[in-house]
């Protein structure tokens, strides 16, 4: 029989949790959802999608069930019960767990027969379908390649190998960057909120510019990869020094942890005598916890 | 007399140093400069500048007298010996000064009759002059309009007011922006580093991500100025506790400081009793120091 079987239950209808099935339905899924609290499944049945009244009949339904729930605890409470139901179906989690988190419901999912892929999704639910979408992958490659059509409506897919934990890894690691992101911006409002300017005048000018300096990060990663921190070409660490940015906060009356972090990163090479080395070496300070 | 002055003089020819005249010549203008230490002239030169034989001989030749110096200090040793023959001209600085140091050479300047207008760089050297350049000014409004045509050679020019430091301040705040920026993609880059993926490799899908990110920005900014940081369609600090991330970050053996950073802004906020409110709160912990 070649008939493709486009049954796919998804467990856990968060906001994240109702943009996954969105999309399958508006794909021509066979769509069955669940969610612990009801109320959430009342759009996505409007839009095609079946409301299973249990997790264990929602499993029932599909060969393939996708999970995304709150954390990696809730992955355990809603199917440990569920391990023979999903004994020689596939499990997609798409629940943000850490990467030994990630391994350890693999090896359960191996344990009781199941196929496994883990999933970390770079999107906000609003992105999921559309450009600029991208999940990452690790875990069972057969799964991969099988499901790759219905993963496809989500965003870009990128796989990376058959260790569980590393799409959480790399999706962690973005996740940080991002956060860290944030966290600048908001510290640059912060300084020139206290001089009268809004977030929203600052944001205007801040986002089109951190997204233009996204361009030196390839040059950092050459340098690192590189293993010579001293190359030409490059902002030293000491005229990278930001004690006039960590003073001018002080001024204004605000925190200055925020620019303390990366002084501190600097400051350390510096101190080591490798002050004429490019900005890049804040990776080292980081890589070796001091 | 309508005839249009065209004669500038640039002193410091640092690697911007360098891009600024070299605009200015592109553009023709009559371009004087002047280096400390020798050798720096001789491309200018090539294209066009007239090396000038002192500081002196420099201010002496132009109305107007441009400075892009390594730091604060190294203006007022550059400029203190110069301030008769400064008398009646214009100065435009651009060297990397806080708001505190820029306000002080602005009274510096009135104080000796010279005409100031004080900048900020929003490029690196090779964007001088192209697309995504941006120059932050403060001080003199006459000034800026006056060399308006002069200024929008080096990319956009954005005028901030009358307060000399505010061009400093705003240029500090963004500044502040991306160097957090970039410690967050060097501590996303140890961690999938420490399993072996190559900085190489992850810049490629860090840069994209960050600059998409970007786009929250402005969602940031809008709570900010709303004043409830409560309001629908946020992801709340609640969910946004980056504990699974310092745990990863731990396991793979790296600094958890840059992460910490955000963390503890994060964690103030919940601690204070105002989990449920969204992730753009951690302003306050910004704005308020603990």
């Amino acid at each position: 029989m070649t008939t493709h079987d486009t049954r796919v239950s998804v467990l856990g209808l968060g906001e994240m949790g109702r943009a996954l099935p969105a999309a399958l339905v508006k794909g021509g899924y066979v769509t069955t959802v669940w969610n612990r609290s009801p109320g959430k499944a009342d759009d996505l049945v409007a839009q095609g999608a079946v409301a299973a009244g249990s997790a264990r009949e929602a499993v029932g339904t599909s060969p393939l069930v996708i999970v995304c729930l709150f954390d990696h605890a809730s992955v355990h409470e809603v199917l440990d019960p569920l391990a023979e139901d999903l004994a020689g179906r596939t499990l997609v989690n798409l629940t943000t767990t850490s990467p030994d988190q990630s391994r350890e419901i693999a090896a359960w999912a191996a344990a009781a027969g199941i196929a496994y892929l883990d999933g970390g999704i770079m999107a906000v639910p609003q992105m999921i379908g559309q450009a600029g979408s991208s999940i990452l992958y690790s875990g069972s490659t057969a799964v991969f390649e099988q499901y790759r059509p219905l993963l496809d409506l989500w965003g870009e897919s990128a796989y990376f190998g058959d260790d569980a934990g590393m799409a959480s890894l790399y999706d962690l690691a973005l996740l940080a960057g991002m956060y860290v992101m944030f966290a600048g911006f908001m510290h640059g409002a912060a300084m020139v909120g206290a001089a009268g300017v809004s977030a929203g005048e600052f944001a205007k000018r801040a986002a089109p510019w951190l997204s233009a300096m996204t361009f030196a990060l390839e040059g950092f990663a050459e340098v690192i990869d590189g293993g010579d921190y001293g190359v030409a070409g490059q902002q030293s660490l000491e005229f990278s020094d930001l004690g006039d940015m960590v003073a001018a906060s002080a001024a204004q009356g605000i925190s200055t942890e925020v620019v303390d972090m990366v002084q501190t990163l600097i400051r350390r090479q510096i101190d080591a005598g490798h002050g004429t080395d490019g900005f890049a070496r804040i990776f080292e300070s980081i890589k070796h916890p001091a």
